[in-house]
């Protein structure tokens, strides 16, 4: 049989990736059993058979035990397939639940947080470099359409990263942004390699990709062909190009801004403080970014602050000296203690 | 019968379009006879019975001649209402099959440049600083959805802009971009005005948008309900902000590259001439983006540039001097005639 354009989801991967940015250093594959995360994995093992190198390939699978026996069973599954390939397989249970109820985050925010604290843990243990991530052109399309639906903005639409930093040590990668899922389909049942299904639940943001899979992309599909699904990417691209170019911008502009952050001794209350004569003619769009900087510095909570409150912030930050301080949501206080002095203070001693 | 919220449209547009930008001057409605243009003729006529002023109204209406004798009829629809009414009504016959040949543009878009050109000269005669234009939320969200299946990039994400000038005396205005269709219809139906059915033909691109608003919208509604159109609109404003934002810092950049453009007294030869020293340290976007705009100052054709090639320009002109040259779409040649310049030149001349 001549080799079909399927099994030659190696190459592909090894464009995407190229084999001198990871076959000298280790990796783990993060491995849920489901169609993708394996054909990564058997991709990224035909690749180092082919490149060689000293680095080693691991698998991580993160048990979320949302599906009781059928957890246990796709566990044991894969330690089989794992121990057949010869890749070392680390599992690690997580209580997801409980998570969910500590951060008040919907179900499937808590899985996926929880997933990459393990695995970047996991990553850091075995002295991984990467983290290996199966996502594929379909999941960016709907990852993209998903968020544009739910107001994420340009942040949201340039879609998942082809790469994003873990941990100081630690990158995550997603080699597999260009290959369709039935491509993926097909590579698997040309190599003969079978999969489990993924583990879902009934969150509310599964039923939503779900309905952006099977309503939203058929008609596009269906109605505009393969082109617009190109030109979807596309934009993406723009939107994560123009995101970066305006954070790199807003970084230039912190630096100004003399950032004090101070945390107090019993943890009860953190402050951020800027000066903000840098700011003076500065774009609101980019004040509003450099004080979202800021914000992450203290680890504060982002997902109640939306569009309008960060404007309204920008707008706090180039006030008159002496205004009223402005409450915003997750309990911070902005105020102008001193001329040209921005102070963001969260906690009981405000 | 107690006012409907229909019927406070006069209201929404004096709160999208504050009465002092346009009473004391002349606005000119572009009147296409459909239920928009109509709306937003009543709609301005109610508001101006309430503001006064010293600017008065006008109706504008292109004749496209795309429908024969169905178009003669319009025109005298038109000119019945207006009288009734006491608008002024100016009609000007557009022979759009000629443009579309010159120009070699799709028919819907040489259409649409013609009109916008007729308008223009119109308002300009009459010395009236505004043309209205009855685009509302939904003709909004249909052209985003639709830009962003055809790749129109972040610039077409970013919709339709509220305010636009056609020239340095006047501005396009579209005080109906937060009204939804429904509303529109509902206001015409509460004060018992009729319209007509706006003009179509067969082009593509109209095809393309019957089927966004027909096959993509539903189940957009059904499944993300209302909050995904007001999602889709603030994504693309904050696309409209990034993007004006990266405009203003290139055409800071852009006046230190000394631009020189040249045209022959023939007219067969046009050159743009930069100095590429300040492009040295800028990102690839922003060089881009100061391409593209030296590009627009020569008025040469942008069409074929797709996002690939400004790529493609913005490397080259980062590129080592004397490189061999490139050549690009719309029989455009760069080059590095000497250390840190670039020079792009149109025509028979090179």
């Amino acid at each position: 049989m001549p080799p079909s354009p399927a099994t030659d989801l190696p190459a592909r991967l090894l464009a995407a990736w190229p084999a001198a940015a990871w076959s000298d250093v280790h990796v783990l594959v993060a491995l849920s059993g489901g169609p993708d995360s394996v054909a990564l994995l058997r991709a990224l093992l035909a690749a180092k058979q082919q490149v060689g190198g000293a680095g080693k390939l691991f698998a991580g699978h993160v048990d979320h035990s949302l599906r009781g026996d059928q957890s246990t069973a796709d566990a044991e599954w894969l330690a089989a397939e794992c121990r057949r390939l010869g890749v070392p397989l680390f599992i690690e249970k997580a209580n997801v639940g409980e998570v969910a109820e500590v951060r008040g985050d919907g179900m499937e925010e808590a899985a996926r947080t929880t997933r990459y604290a393990i695995l970047t843990r996991m990553a850091e243990t075995l002295g991984a470099r990467f983290v290996a991530l199966g996502h594929h052109r379909d999941d960016q399309l709907e990852t993209i359409l998903f968020r544009l639906l739910r107001g994420s903005g340009l942040r949201g639409l340039a879609g998942m990263p082809a790469t994003r930093p873990l941990s100081p040590s630690v990158v995550a990668v997603r080699p597999l942004l260009g290959v369709g899922r039935s491509e993926i389909a097909d590579y698997l049942a040309a190599i003969g390699q079978a999969s489990r299904e993924d583990e879902t639940n009934q969150d509310a943001e599964v039923a939503a990709r779900n309905a952006v899979r099977h309503e939203l992309l058929p008609p596009i599909r269906g109605r505009f062909g393969k082109s617009a699904e190109a030109a979807i990417l596309r934009t993406a691209e723009q939107a994560a190009a123009a995101q970066l170019f305006i954070d790199e911008q807003a970084a230039a502009l912190l630096a100004e801004c003399q950032m004090v952050h101070e945390r107090s001794a019993a943890g009860d209350t953190t402050s951020v403080t800027l000066q903000t004569t840098p700011l003076a003619e500065a774009a609101p769009l980019l004040i509003s970014e450099v004080l979202r900087q800021a914000w992450r510095t203290a680890a504060w909570p982002e997902q109640a602050m939306t569009y309008h409150w960060w404007r309204q912030l920008a707008q706090f930050a180039q006030s008159p000296e002496n205004a009223s301080p402005l409450n915003l949501p997750g309990d911070i206080r902005a105020s102008r203690p001193a001329p040209g002095v921005l102070s963001l203070r969260r906690g009981t001693l405000s």
